[in-house]
């Protein structure tokens, strides 16, 4: 198996977490006989620093060209007062665009081990495994007229959807669905929003084609409160863009640390792999950061961009052993004894 | 003390858990020697099969004539179907821009009793108190253009606003916050949206008049996350109509249940008042309702509306007594125990 990944590691603790990542990676290509290469690129606060761009053309085309793209983090406080269109993040928006992924994938597992570390008991948690199928290029985060007009005072974005670009992500959750618990919990507020009422219209249509999956719809609000109190009750949650960034964060509670949290987004001519977590610009450099969102994130690459769904498995165990062994990262070790990331990214080589 | 209150009782658990209240507000008036009455009202569901509008004329009329309104639920999941100018929900829509408050005040707020009907383990959800500040009249609620395209398939909301109106909005939270625990969390995704760059610039600029309160800026999917992992570092919450919409649903869990919570509207012509659970239809006509979400409503009239501070504390006290005592509705009864409605109604009464 030979495969060209993209590294693009970001701001913040972007570089510190793909490292562990990528050695990880490199050690089911030396297990498997695989043919794994790797090409950096710049991204974020740290591309505008050095090129004036968030996402220069150079990284592009090494995205473009490669099989997976693994991105670390963008976003840097030094960016703060610009507008979106010149922050780190712009990069990130760009290349999601770029490379047309439209379904992100972000499961919600609750892990055994670290059950402590979540602010739900642990009867709610118990089992919890839901996967987002988050709409990544539509809605408010593209739509346009968008302006913040400084003469009138007054600014809007706009929230925007098409029927094909829902139906191509809701049939990616009800593909999904059919192979886990048959069942796709769809989001919206389609009591107000017209949007929403589209939404809604074409995944109850969609839903026809695939009639060992139950459909449920919810609106956001009360999805927002359920799923804190009954995670249980969802197995695919279909949301658009916004609903899907707010929700999956949310849910992150479930598994303890937002650092736990992968995310692949497929569909496009080049799949991207993202850790959930942001830059983290504070702890940065410190050794603290959580390296297993970004080590579960190479693990959906081995599983959505190279088809080896048995070395998945096998990174996502040794993820889990080394939590039933012990270690910690700080975000996770609830003010007990912690390992650093590089060393944290060492015991789940060794438990491979 | 004279009030004239419009009682928009509604759909489904509406009329029930109005009626609880109002008893309270009669009990009130009776012990401190004031006059209120009482004007009934057709709203939403109700209101469309009865004169064909979600929000008739003479609904419109009174309320406007009164000096605080109390409005129970709308929602009937009959006019699923219908685009959401047609709804129920478009008579609450209605005549909350028709009566002008801009400002939702939705308090969050645990209650030990009921520690055990939080899916939050009990020392994350200790002495939680917070009060969110949602904008109530801008955003994609209001905002045009807005439509769903049938020929093209294509469907747009407009999330808009104005400098003007994050101003009112915030200087309402910074007022609240000085009487409080001194500290405003404004939420947006600035990293994103033109809007909550224009949200953030403000509301940072307003602060500026409130130098004893401290501001902290938060993401909106962060927040979602941070709201459930330590809720005691939030005092007031200051959000956009969406943001506020989701996030203070999810806080209930914090409370235990959405049937304790209740709303007050301000800043307009006259204040509006509303429980913030839905029409609950699959409940409506059982006596499983929770009244305490209207009753403590209520509470919020003699607050907000009478300046009657004293027997809005009395009231709340009472329904912390008759929790304290053990009593429940089946919402929060886990499994055991429960009294009905009106049994509750009486409940609280008598703790008066
Ligand atoms: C950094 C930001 C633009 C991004 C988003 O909102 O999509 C992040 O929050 C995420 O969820 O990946
Ligand atoms: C019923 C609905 C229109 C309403 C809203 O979204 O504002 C409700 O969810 C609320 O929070 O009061």
């Amino acid at each position: 198996m030979r495969l060209k990944i993209a590294v693009l590691a970001g701001d913040g603790i972007g570089p510190e977490v793909t490292r562990e990542a990528t050695n990880i990676l490199r050690a089911v290509a030396e297990l498997g006989g695989h043919d794994f290469t790797f090409v950096e690129g710049l991204i974020g606060g740290i591309a505008i620093t050095e090129t004036g761009s968030p996402l220069p053309k150079a990284t592009l085309d090494a995205a473009l060209d490669s099989d997976a793209v693994l991105l670390g983090a963008v976003g840097d406080n030094k960016f703060n007062s610009l507008t979106p269109d010149k922050r780190p993040e712009a990069g990130l928006l760009q290349i999601r665009q770029a490379l047309g992924g439209f379904a992100n994938l972000r499961p919600s597992t609750a892990y055994k081990a670290l059950s402590a570390s979540s602010p739900l008991r642990p009867e709610v948690t118990e089992n919890v495994d839901i996967l987002f199928v988050r709409e990544l290029l539509g809605g408010l985060y593209f739509g346009a007229p968008r302006s913040w007009n400084k003469e009138t005072n007054e600014a809007i974005n706009t929230m925007r959807y098409t029927r094909d670009e829902v139906v191509r992500v809701a049939r990616i959750a009800f593909e999904l669905a059919s192979k886990r618990r048959k069942k796709v919990t769809s989001v919206d507020k389609a009591n107000v929003l017209e949007v929403s009422q589209l939404w809604r219209a074409t995944v109850t249509e969609v839903a026809k084609d695939y009639p060992d999956v139950t459909l449920e719809h919810q609106l956001v609000d009360s999805m927002a409160m359920h799923i804190m109190n009954i995670p249980r009750n969802f197995d695919v949650v279909l949301t658009e863009n916004l609903f899907g960034d707010i929700l999956s964060d949310e849910a992150g509670v479930i598994t303890g640390s937002l650092g736990m949290l992968p995310s692949a987004t497929i569909g496009g001519a080049v799949n991207l792999f993202e850790p959930v977590h942001g830059s983290a610009p504070d702890i940065a450099g410190t050794g603290k950061a959580n390296p297993l969102g970004a080590i579960l994130t190479a693990a959906m690459i081995l599983r959505h961009s190279a088809n080896l769904e048995q070395d998945a498995r096998a990174v996502e165990q040794a993820v889990h052993k080394v939590l039933d062994e012990g270690y910690r990262t700080a975000d996770i070790a609830r003010g007990g004894e912690s390992i650093t990331t590089q060393e944290m990214g060492k015991r789940v080589h060794q438990a491979l």
